[in-house]
């Protein structure tokens, strides 16, 4: 499937702090989700792990098709608060987890922090998540 | 897989109006997302759909696995919001769709709120979710 271009309206949403809802298909086929800090480059979505035997990452490495939602913060007739959906593939990146984990931690926990919270964390892996087609109900979805 | 109780916390959750990301899965094998309120009747989760035609409706017909996520409102250490996710089965029941929407509004959207919005809405059908796995992170995941 075609790569698509993110809606300017959904890369603010997800850099206002937005929790990402990350589903992945397990080896059964049966969906697994996380929640999990999501960061934006260009059109693709990123996500740090420093531990990289997480069943999520075990997943990915078996099937890539992944989904990530969002919550938006408006309400929409007839009453349904707004949210985006990215469906997508990730990749798994070697490496970058602590310095992207360090970027987004200013976002979802504030300016101040160091995160991780350890000395000399692991490299880790990122995903990279290629977006192939978004839903939900706002802006980001007309 | 067998059936779970959830626990207390996670009823009070859902009861309080936070959003479930319900995740069916496609005929392709891929994850489908989409925002939905959730009721709580025991311990099976609830969702009401007036268009009986939806695709995540047609995705149960096929595959009954499904996974419903929510937010909490507590950060945990070392950052990350708590967050429920309920893994598990769900069935379709015909009707009743417009009953447990009218009573899922008062808690989603106000005490005063009339929904559907239309005059005679179609029956449409529930979702009855059986949980067989919990998790995320929080009191209802210990």
């Amino acid at each position: 499937m075609a790569k698509v271009k993110l809606h300017e309206s959904a890369k603010e949403l997800i850099r206002s702090g937005a929790l990402g809802h990350l589903v992945t298909i397990g080896s059964d086929g049966a969906p697994q989700v996380t929640c999990v800090w999501v960061g934006v480059d260009g059109d693709d979505l990123f996500t740090g792990h420093l531990n990289h035997r997480q069943r999520k990452l075990e997943n990915v490495r078996q099937d890539p098709r992944v989904a990530l939602s969002f919550e938006g913060t408006e309400v929409q007739p007839p009453g349904l608060r707004q949210y985006l959906v990215v469906h997508g593939r990730a990749e798994i990146e070697e490496g970058g987890a602590p310095e992207l984990l360090q970027e987004l931690a200013h976002v979802y926990l504030g300016p101040e922090v160091k995160f991780p919270p350890m000395e000399d964390p692991p490299p880790g892996v990122r995903l990279r998540i290629t977006v192939e087609r978004v839903g939900g109900t706002g802006p980001w979805a007309e």
